[in-house]
């Protein structure tokens, strides 16, 4: 299933002046996560809609800023606050452009989970690290036991609805995500990064399935045949909750860090 | 699917004397709570039998005071204990009678999932206000993701066979659970209050799906035709669960002062 991937750092792998940072052992869940997860699917107006991504731009918080539910659309909905002392949004920024060209520096994000990640543009000797958004990303890691080869496509914030003018100290990493091996798209997400007293919030959102769903330059005829198949390949939005709340956790604990070394 | 009722105040919503209690964070879960979700399904002879409803007149707990599970014929049941300091029993008789002629009484209960509530008989200008039992409560709400439109027929507790004459200092709030769509029942529930060292505590039970759904008026032909077309409307349990927790924690924190005010 995962081909000549695996988890975890192997032969000499741990040969990089960043294996230092590759901490095989993760966080615990934070309790407004754990919270989530009890509480179940929620009501799907009490969660972010797709066209008002925008809104994330706004003070304050939303209804539901950990959660997950079903739309009426057939989709799903998933959000995930993540805490973080001592980081600074321009960290995450930097951290997007950096990791995309290893296989070894996306694992120190999910050591549990990410299996391999190398750019679409064939640029991975590093020469291009700094630059995601207009890249795509082909990764392969689980949501929960599921094996997702994916391809992940970075945007600007524009494109999903944030003006870059109202963005201010925050910094937005917005993406379409699809498979790497069909021509499919099956969701969107922002992960909204802002300054706090301490450090830095973040804010994500995944929009999944149902309309979220469509044929790369196909048309309406195609989507209409590959939304249930899509469907049934789609991730639980529990894992996919749990997933994120893990991996942003885990590595905000020593971004700081490993930005002030690479950085 | 909503149609035109919505989650939360809007408007003019707040121009009530009672609006001051509308609050859209919720308590987190209680402990016991969390814990019969870890739990999961129980065992069918742990939990409290439909024909053996006035067992909740006995003194002290049963086996499963929290929790659910799947009964052999075909339906589910759950319950769940809310501790209530400084509420009485009696208000929440009051409360049963108050709140169902106004959509944003209503909404007080369960502000991340109650959308819309009116009374069948038509008498939703207060004037009826104080009765309940023998009346029919329309409510639109979220159990879970799901939006369900619902009728819910007050009955007196002989009905469900709790006799007046053994409860006692207690109330017994005892309802048939059907559709406000189409007529066919789902289920029905007990939420019986008694008092405590330090107030009241409620312990409700809910009896779902399988033998507890019938078509109104209809016939055995008529139930087994509906039944299984039912059970794909029922919600899931932990929702039920979760949602009956939230709103009943949720209520209790104010319902002292509120019954105060306008009890």
């Amino acid at each position: 299933m995962a081909g000549s991937s695996y988890l975890g750092y192997r032969g000499d792998d741990a040969n990089t002046d960043f294996a230092e940072f590759f901490d095989p052992k993760m966080a615990a869940l934070p309790g407004h996560i754990v919270d989530a997860l009890h509480h179940g699917p929620q009501a799907d107006q009490v969660l972010l809609d797709f066209d008002s991504a925008a809104h994330l731009l706004d003070d304050g918080y939303h209804q539901t800023e950990n959660g997950y539910g079903h739309l009426r659309n057939g989709g799903f909905q998933v959000s995930v606050r993540t805490d973080m002392p001592g980081v600074t949004p321009q960290m995450w920024d930097w951290w997007f452009g950096w990791h995309g060209s290893d296989t070894r520096r996306y694992k120190l994000w999910h050591p549990r989970a990410h299996a391999s990640a190398r750019w679409a543009d064939g640029n991975n000797d590093g020469n291009e690290d700094g630059h995601y958004v207009g890249r795509t990303s082909l990764i392969e890691e689980y949501l929960g036991s599921a094996y997702a080869k994916a391809a992940i496509r970075f945007l600007p914030p524009e494109q999903m609805g944030l003006p870059a003018d109202r963005l201010g100290d925050s910094v937005a990493i917005c993406a379409r995500l699809g498979s790497s091996e069909v021509p499919v798209d099956i969701g969107w997400f922002v992960h909204q990064i802002r300054p706090t007293p301490d450090g830095a919030e973040m804010r994500s959102r995944f929009w999944m399935g149902g309309p979220y769903v469509r044929v790369r330059h196909g048309n309406l005829l195609a989507n209409t045949v590959v939304r249930p198949v899509a469907a049934r390949q789609l991730p639980d939005p529990r894992d996919l909750m749990v997933h994120c709340a893990q991996e942003m956790n885990h590595l905000a604990v020593f971004l700081p860090a490993l930005y002030a070394k690479f950085g």
